[in-house]
């Protein structure tokens, strides 16, 4: 087996009452416990440490497979390994379920300690700041006190950018990929239909589903109308076009007959449900929404300026959920502001989720920054 | 009283039984109940007449008020009266609902004379091809067998190119507003997590929840989505922002909380909820995806060159929806045939909207091109 091999998924609880953990919304949350994966080895010195966030739907498995039986390996695979972007043979990678999530780590599916039920919609808010600083009191578990760089793309890449600003002196340089270093209207608004598709299913039951299936047709709904975001209208068209699924021409004019690109979408929606939670959607959207790297800043500057090792905005051509010109942005602020910034591009059709295909650019890019940052 | 001044919905049935109406679905319809309005008057040599259609959610009413209460004129007002663009001191300006729809022109929520109940979803399938033949029936029923122009934007520009294509014989020039000839995937795909948010809300009851006010909560969600796409990334950033809609900082941590624009969306979806029929959104959403003027021709260039009369394509900067290249790339295939076409731009941050919002740039496109069409 190539690349990061047999992976295990680990656990640690980072917070046991009676210590709590008190969040940007002031609300105290205890115990947390966090999901996460690591590959390669940790160096004697502990200089060698990478962490990389997920996005979403995402989880702790980035690299490798879980099991022989696996058919697909970890979400960043093709990066992460010996001789890969990530090289395991260099640096120790560590991944983390975030905060909210549903594959391990604490969220609103985790057990209430003071009702003894899952939390349900109970659970707190947080925020992409909140994971961030759930994934430092990981860190310090582990011993980890410096990072070569944090990487992730979507809400990995929010966290990237906002690991550079809230603890960025345990940092070499940053990586976010495709993300805005605050969320914009637009995003929120798409963020507000996928939830509202999952509060208005009566399946939802204000959160309180659990261990049923939960709102499966709404939290499927909100995959569909997220994957159309995910894509570009030119992978759309080439994709599907306008390719009727039915077997005769007279089906297009039923109500049963679907367009192949119906078809994809439902399948994303189905697919999706099988193994997401609709809270975890709900909170993580949110955090989302509230992602702004100046909250508690006198401006987007100051917050950007924080770092003063270098960061590396990746944007995506053809991303119209979190357009090019939200990273290029954060460059110029921070190269007017005298900071190492660098802008790189992945020149791709397939839209946001370019971050998730275009592997040989991402890998190129990313080796290229760490081959200046750390020369052998 | 400016303007077309106060104006009149008529209503003419054009299928009568035992007539019948042979659908592209091959089903048959009758009656046909047309509701119409007109502004100007038609000269005696019925040559003056002009065709004005709407889009998914619009109605007979593009001109003038229908009271002397009303607060808000025709949704092409501003194009439509005396001296504007299209003059009614010159033209006779004929707009009707279409068929399917639920302003009067028989659709879902008219009475199915087989069972003396409304049809629900047992009305048949319609398509951008069946209203413009339903049109092509009014207008015998008013004499007009000539057309100076015909015009509409977004749904309403996919009729205006229909047009074109099934009678261009009646025409002397189409203007198309915002609107591709076939829909492209991501068309299709919006529009099928719109008709989700209909067909998953209980209160639909498959169509049949007539006389009461049906799926609400679900046509709502389904106006949000689209008004996602009828916007751009700049409109929303420039008009809402970040802007948090709560008092206190603190309720950005609450569900309870809502950013500006998220309150705006909102908004536009229980507006639409007062004035809309949830089937209609569906009949009509399905007739955009089915819409592809090469539909029964050997090719999209066949099709597209049935009119030897101009032909201008409208389209809007930042429209996302039926992006510009959609519009250039039937004005190429008619410049490549040899035919009159011409492309004119809408430069505008408003998206898709603009057609209903850029009244001073598509008055004088429209002006110029009827201008050099029908000299004085």
């Amino acid at each position: 087996m190539p690349g990061a091999g047999l992976v295990e998924r680990n656990s640690l609880t980072v917070v046991a009452p009676p210590g709590e953990f008190v969040l940007a919304s002031s609300e105290r949350l205890s115990p947390i416990v966090v999901a996460y994966e690591t590959y390669g080895q940790l160096s004697p010195d502990r200089d060698n440490a990478i962490l990389i966030l997920h996005a979403l739907t995402g989880d702790a498995h980035a690299a490798g497979k879980s099991t022989e039986a696996d058919r697909v390996p970890g979400w960043w695979d093709p990066l992460i390994g010996p001789g890969r972007a990530f090289d395991t043979d260099r640096y120790y990678v560590i991944c983390t379920n975030v905060l909210g999530g549903c594959y391990g780590t604490t969220g609103p599916g985790s057990q209430d300690p003071s009702t003894g039920k899952p939390y349900g919609m109970r659970f707190p808010l947080v925020t992409i700041r909140d994971m961030v600083r759930v994934q430092r009191e990981l860190l310090r578990h582990l011993g980890v006190e410096q990072l070569v760089t944090v990487s992730g793309g979507s809400m990995g890449g929010m966290q990237a950018l906002e690991w550079a600003v809230t603890f960025p002196e345990m940092l070499r340089s940053a990586i976010p990929v495709a993300a805005p270093g605050r969320l914009s209207a637009q995003g929120i608004a798409y963020n507000e239909v996928q939830r509202l598709a999952i509060t208005q299913d009566p399946d939802w039951q204000q959160g309180d589903y659990y261990p049923g299936p939960g709102p499966a047709r709404g939290l499927g709904l909100a995959r569909m109308i997220g994957t159309i975001t995910y894509k570009s209208d030119v992978s759309w068209s080439f994709k599907f076009g306008r390719t009727f699924a039915g077997r005769r021409d007279a089906d297009r004019y039923r109500w049963s007959g679907e367009f192949e690109v119906e078809n994809y979408l439902h399948y994303q929606g189905r697919k999706l449900v099988t193994r997401f939670d609709a809270n975890t959607y709900l909170y993580l959207t949110r955090a989302m929404d509230l992602h702004d790297v100046s909250q508690g800043y006198p401006a987007y500057e100051d917050a950007l300026a924080r770092a003063r090792v270098p960061v590396l905005m990746v944007g995506i051509s053809s991303d119209f959920l979190y357009p090019t010109y939200q990273q290029k942005e954060i460059v110029e602020i921070r190269q007017r502001l005298g900071l190492p910034a660098y802008y790189a591009e992945i020149d791709s059709p397939f839209g946001h989720d370019a971050f998730l295909i275009e592997f040989a650019q991402l890998e190129r890019i990313i080796e290229d920054f760490l081959e200046i940052l750390t020369p052998d």
